[in-house]
């Protein structure tokens, strides 16, 4: 049930970076569920990882390997390797150890990954024995197989890829990630692997990733549930003819906007297969007196299971839109300033409803399939947006079914 | 779907608190939507009132006149006069002239309160039509109608009464709520009107409801949405032999706890009644560093569609109940520290599986209809609870379908 465009892309390889998938069968055995990624020896990475206090073994293993100059990342699906205890950080080590003596390279250069289930324990052997087949498999052009590898309750592999010209030189940039709900603790965490040739140093590249993911991946929700394994990771191998990029000059500008595209594009693609989504939806808020403020609102409006349960039913319901706003914890908000618009069509003027809007031109909208809600709070000059989707029998059936 | 025992109990009448119901048609013709409360001369009345700033007309009515020596409340239900504007307002506003004519009482005397659909204007000729109807119903023993005329999308009646002796005095406490939903903008925001005929200052009495909603109403939720029309009034009428209670004293101490009895009770019949609620759902934090973070915690945790969705599976999913704690933002939380119980089942101890965990003993909890989760964070002494209920195929359904 996923809404609009999801067909997956020509993927352009990324000099420098191969990928390599092995079936370790570790929930399913019809399918690869572990990639192993390779980084050419000179290549940098930067990621971002979850929040969350109770993260995952590897999410610890590999936020202490990232500043060690990391060669490999090895990503497995079908079980999270969270809530493990000792055990699960063991086995988390042991998996970078084993992928280092392969490799012979350090085992602090191996960022491990999960996503699957929690609570249960990481079938350390099937993952061991299966290694040397992804290794064998590793080749640059392999980025369909790596999508498909990464994916739990995803109905469809997520990609991107772009050969973007900055100062003459072109620069590629390829992408996957994975997740059916931005969070879902249980099974389909969020992850994303993102690959360029520009040459960067670690510490631009981190600081490029993480203002990206500001703007993107933490700017989607389906059910407000974050998870214990979510994590970004940008590598960049410098195999471009591109001389390095240096911060504040046109040059990272540029750069930092393609990566920018490519995150938000795979973020969006995550809310296009959100758990039973039937709709897309962006939250608009403008005019407000912060951004915390302005994606305060907006996650207000977009957690609210009353209004995403509207959406479900095309009801344009604007009253649970008002109620959202008002709730939502902004300090002496005068709702007599609020405008709120539905796609083109006003429905919400000086707090209350317009004077000139129509059931009928409120349900045309919501008749759609992407419709954007717009927030004017008339508090200053910031505007944030957040994408999300609505909330439909099958998030109930989905989530109460996922483990039987 | 109700959850457990719902019967609607025998209701005392108090003594100088009269109630007339009446049916206005306003959604319906088919029973009573309109209550009209009279309180004896002399009697105190406290109220508080949802934080929403959206909040509606009656609301911003009620809240300005509750200093000026209430004498009437009047109630419909199926219209929320809420994101009506200026005629919102001024509809309410009507509705207080036209009591206070009838009752010969200044229109600042009544306090109004609406439930039902937001961002429809109120019918207020309908209403003012059927004034004299409800007027000259007016009678002590009416609890059980006026319960019936309040609701919306509830399921049964919701009271409590009960007749306690302090310092060998008797004294009466009956109320009523309504609410399918903690908060349920489009309609079925809570309501809760509770007499008792002790005598007692207004300033006395509002410190008293005060105290009682923060540990009964505010720590409830069916699905996070705070409405526009929330309130709950507590009147003392005087009748009883009881002298003034006063502050500080042990009979206050007595009458604080029979009034948190009382919204307790009232509370938990609103989340037995949550829409599509097939479960009760206690969560107790305990070992919190402040009553703020205990609570914190536990509505993170009340809050999540995937807790919600698992526990209406009956699948004993604990993974989903440590993501949700893991994203409560408590600072530099330990999760070593954290156990977790379900009933008395432990199911996480030292922030992983506890090592005497059985899935059999978890779905043993898992399959009653009430059901309480106790977490136990090790950061110290503080205890609070949240009640909550399961999230359903009926929750979508109820909300999906609401206005069709």
């Amino acid at each position: 049930m996923a809404v609009g465009n999801i067909e997956f892309p020509l993927m352009h390889a990324v000099s420098g970076v191969k990928l390599g998938t092995a079936c370790a069968g570790i929930k399913q055995t019809e399918r690869d569920d572990l990639l192993l990624i390779e980084m050419a020896e000179g290549a940098t990475c930067a990621a971002v990882f979850t929040q969350n206090a109770f993260c995952a073994a590897p999410v610890t293993v590999a936020k202490d390997h990232l500043s060690k100059q990391p060669r490999y990342l090895l990503i497995n699906s079908g079980n999270a390797n969270a809530g493990t205890g000792e055990q699960g950080m063991a086995d988390a080590e042991l998996s970078c150890v084993e992928v280092a003596q392969l490799a012979q390279v350090g085992a602090e250069q191996v960022l491990p990954f999960s996503t699957g289930v929690i609570g249960e324990a990481l079938p350390i052997i099937k993952i061991v024995d299966t290694l040397p087949k992804a290794q064998e498999n590793l080749v640059e052009d392999n980025w369909l197989k790596a999508a498909h590898a990464i994916m739990t309750t995803d109905t469809f592999a997520k990609g991107y890829s772009k050969v973007i010209e900055i100062d003459g030189c072109a620069v590629t940039i390829t992408g996957i990630s994975k997740g059916a709900g931005m969070i879902q603790p249980n099974m389909a965490t969020m992850l994303g692997f993102i690959a360029t040739d520009a040459t960067i140093s670690q510490q631009n590249l981190q600081q490029c990733l993480s203002v990206a993911v500001e703007q993107s991946f933490n700017r989607i929700t389906v059910d407000g549930d974050t998870s214990t394994n979510d994590a970004c990771v940008l590598m960049a191998s410098g195999a471009s003819s591109l001389p390095e990029i240096m911060p504040g000059t046109d040059t990272m500008g540029a750069f930092q906007l393609a990566v920018q595209e490519a995150c938000m594009f795979l973020a969006e693609a995550i809310i296009r297969d959100g758990e039973g989504a039937t709709k897309l939806i962006k939250i608009k808020v403008q005019q407000a007196s912060s951004d915390a403020e302005a994606v305060e609102v907006a996650k207000t409006i977009a957690h609210s299971p009353l209004v995403k349960t509207a959406f479900f039913a095309n009801d344009p319901n604007w009253g649970r839109i008002l109620a959202a706003i008002g709730r939502s914890g902004v300090d002496q908000l005068d709702v007599k300033k609020i405008s709120i618009y539905l796609g083109e069509v006003c429905i919400v003027e000086k707090g209350g409803r317009a004077s000139s809007y129509t059931e009928a031109a409120g349900q045309k909208i919501m008749d759609q399939q992407e419709i954007t809600v717009t927030v004017v709070l008339g508090r200053g000059e910031q505007e944030q947006q957040v994408l999300t989707c609505d909330f439909s029998y099958d998030y109930v059936r989905i989530n109460a079914e996922y483990r039987t």
